[in-house]
């Protein structure tokens, strides 16, 4: 087990706080259950408060109060019963009865990657509801669910890009202990669980991190404001918070990897980038634990850096989507598409997707007026995630159409076939296995008025200046949320079964044809016919 | 020879004007000698502007008017005759009689660099002015003069940094010609010449650029406000205007090096960076003229990536200007340096620079409230340039005081043996050589009184932040630049001479004594004795 720095330690019938604030001068410890009592806490040469509890354990509510001012929940917290607002509560991990010993992750190589939305998947909305549904999932062929961000958000309709707590479980999914009951489930489904989180912001409801320390620079602007402070004034305790966040992860929920939200916006000028730091730390947690752990990027930069190692100048992901791929089949598939993407609709670029991976490797791109990314050629095909659809690509259309909306049933095959027969690893978005036609729309939760008004406004706004001609759903609105809920019983019968048997076929066709686990690039040869 | 793309051409008895606006819709040329004429410029798909004038030559001057408003200088003019705001000139490059065929350039770990301010080096403060002083910077060993911007500044008094066009030549320091002649004589006196550039910002007074295209960005934020715009939208014009600005003065010039100012601050989250660009370019250069060509680096992030090739993460510098060299000498040397120097002042952090590179590798450095830098072992010495004082040490000082005002003699003749004969490339501050004593001062000569009024302030709060016990002088009074100028005459006799002797000894030593000249670090020991 790796040293654990950040946030609260069981040790035995005792309890250590721990929390940053480096200018602050001192730090109340508030417990509010199960009994109220003030602690003041100790100041650590490095910007850390430090106390131990005698006498206490899991269930322990309580908050930080900076400077002997107002009172905040833990930016460590790893669990909000009562949500981004409330009281922080002390989780002991070493409570919980795994039984997934023998579980030794998988190659990355070897994943069917499935999107899922704990929210909308069930009708429950919860981590528990899953559990169920993993040996179908498994039978289908898929071995690996990438949960969209679960960490505390307002509310309890969210996509989780809002999230404020990123060590926090979410209340309304069931907490810290229910995530690890999936996982073990998962787990002894033959099932990885790899998790969606987000660095490059913190959601905007429930952020009291400014009241703490300097979490945020103005050095670099980012869509959601100031970025995250990596390599300015006491940013060392903000690297900690975020590089410790990994392997916490892996070591206390079992997990078997991360999907890392927008990586380019996160930014560090030091000269040890903090993804190197990342990169090290999750080394030495998986010669401990012997068990993978992979880290895959969502990135804008269509740079090979991002899945190069940190010995060569990369940044040490083992994979990242490759929404290049998406763009140029999407657009073959659909005509429609191309108002959206207007530098896509050459077969030519499919093919490129197939043999070099980026398909903007240095040339000009109107939607960016500039020149865009660097060749991938070469690089190996396990270093990519390819899909025909994920939660952002539907839900932000103005109708949350899946591509089961947008063309016939044919194409929605050969789309099927156009990813799972690549030298990629595919991902699904959950129910496209079965052609699922309900919507997935944008929705969010908050109580705050003035911001539901803003997310409301620029929602609208967004969707102008893409040209759609309806006007978007009101993401506030509970109906959007239960709208997006998938039907699981649909793929029992008629076209849905047939589509679900197409993708078990193509899936154990990946699975046992060995031209199709060949992942070297320089293997593949496309050729365009009748074009 | 290169295409060239940035800047106006003569070709023959026609001249070729060009100019980026990307979201302009109509630019004007404007002539204005030997005759007022105006004429349409006509657009090129990739945003630029071209305009091909016959009977047309050297001499001509002209303005740019974007979509028939205002007009205003060519942002790469090559000569300002009557200033920043005035028009800009035609220079044809093939008039001038170039002698130096015969260089081919110095090894960079050959050099020892004399750092040297065009206006204050001789009384007129003119590149002419400079010419009869090479022998004797020869024949004290000195081989490459590293000239302080010289792109044309507001008035004729600045140190250089203030510049906006990177293309031109100062006009008070003699234009274009006169900086030819300048090279041309150093050539034949066996001295490289080396130019200061600012890529980082361009000055406040006589910045046009806003009025042609978006040379700017707000995703970044540095010092001097928004940074130069190499990522964003657009950015393709702007990385064309600077990335092709090193071979502009390889091939224009004949120069010898570029030193990059404060490259920390230059912004570029592409996919193929644009130092990257720059190499390659340089690169493509190089092998056409056969000449060497050096690019030096001044950075802030202790990063070894500076001084790395691409083909391996770097940003291909040939070396990088080494400060914490100088911060962990001239504190040993001088105490009351600690004052400024708040992390530095022990022997081994000497030691550590000798041996390593950085001192600074990764530690908590209090004056940055956070860890610095990362480890340079290994790295060859050849990749680092060490001084013991240059314009920014002396001038950022509220006296101007030189190390020979700060120290006794006997320190200033060790200080001069610590860099001359340490593994790295040694760099002298003009007058150095013979222990000069006149200050530097920090000095400008800007036209718009609000501006001066910042400047003044500025300064001010700048210098009560470092805990001065003095007001500094007022940057825009001629006397301050005057008593910056050294007096040459000094070294003919004593104490004076005595220290220029000490230095012509010291290289002597240094460019005969093989072990000298040994740049690789894993044959460097260095012991403490007596701490």
């Amino acid at each position: 087990m790796i040293m654990q720095k950040i946030g609260v330690q069981c040790l035995g019938n005792r309890v250590k706080f721990t929390v940053w604030a480096p200018e602050k001068e001192r730090m109340q410890l508030q417990l509010t259950s199960p009994r109220k009592q003030a602690f003041e806490m100790i100041k650590q040469e490095d910007g850390y408060f430090e106390f131990v509890l005698d006498e206490a354990g899991a269930g322990f509510q309580y908050f930080f109060s900076p400077n002997g001012n107002n009172r905040f929940p833990d930016p460590a917290s790893q669990y909000q019963p009562e949500g981004v607002h409330g009281a922080s509560e002390v989780v002991d991990h070493s409570a919980f009865r795994w039984e997934d010993q023998d579980w030794k992750g998988l190659p990355f190589e070897d994943l069917i990657i499935y999107e899922l939305h704990v929210g909308t998947f069930t009708p429950e909305g919860t981590f528990e509801a899953i559990i169920p549904r993993l040996e179908k999932l498994a039978a289908t062929g898929i071995n690996a669910i990438e949960l969209m961000p679960v960490n505390e958000f307002p509310g309890n309709r969210n996509w989780g890009y809002d999230g404020v707590y990123p060590y926090a479980v979410h209340s309304a999914y069931g907490g810290p202990d229910k995530l690890k009951s999936l996982v073990n489930a998962a787990h002894k489904a033959g099932i990885a669980v790899i998790l969606d989180m987000v660095y490059n912001h913190l959601g905007p409801e429930g952020n009291y991190f400014g009241e703490f320390g300097p979490y945020f620079t103005d050095s670099y602007k980012t869509p959601w404001g100031r970025a995250i402070n990596l390599d300015g004034e006491y940013s060392d305790g903000v690297r900690e918070y975020f590089s410790e966040n990994p392997v916490f992860w892996y070591e206390k929920y079992h997990l078997d990897g991360l999907r890392l939200d927008a990586i380019h916006t996160i930014y560090d000028n030091s000269a040890k980038h903090f993804w190197e730091v990342v990169y090290q730390k999750l080394n030495r947690a998986r010669q401990q634990n012997g068990r993978s752990f992979h880290m895959i990027a969502e990135s804008d930069l269509n740079s090979p850096h991002v899945v190069k190692s940190p010995e060569v100048g990369g940044l040490g992901f083992t994979a990242q989507w490759l929404d290049d791929f998406h763009h140029a089949s999407y657009v073959l598939l659909d005509n429609q598409g191309r108002k959206r993407y207007e530098d896509f609709g050459q077969t030519s670029q499919l093919l490129k997707a197939y043999t070099d991976g980026f398909v903007h490797s240095g040339e000009y791109v109107k939607f960016r007026k500039r020149r865009h990314g660097a060749s991938s050629v070469g690089i190996s095909g396990t270093k990519f995630v390819v899909f025909n659809q994920n939660h952002d690509q539907i839900g932000n259309r103005v109708g949350g159409e899946r591509l089961s909306m947008l063309v016939d049933f044919e194409r929605q095959k050969l789309a099927a076939a156009v990813i799972m027969l690549s030298p990629y690893v595919p991902m699904l978005f959950m129910g496209e296995e079965y052609g699922e036609d309900a919507p997935f729309f944008y929705f969010v939760s908050h109580s705050d008025e003035e911001l539901i008004q803003l997310v409301v406004e620029g929602r609208k706004k967004e969707f102008e200046s893409f040209d759609w001609d309806s006007e978007p759903l009101n993401p506030q609105q509970e109906d959007t949320f239960n709208r997006s809920k998938i039907v699981w019983e649909k793929q029992a019968g008629g076209k849905y079964k047939i589509m679900h048997d197409w993708h078990k076929a193509l899936i154990t066709l990946r699975k046992t044809n060995p031209a199709l686990r060949n992942f070297d690039k320089n293997d593949i040869r496309a050729t365009l016919v009748n074009e």
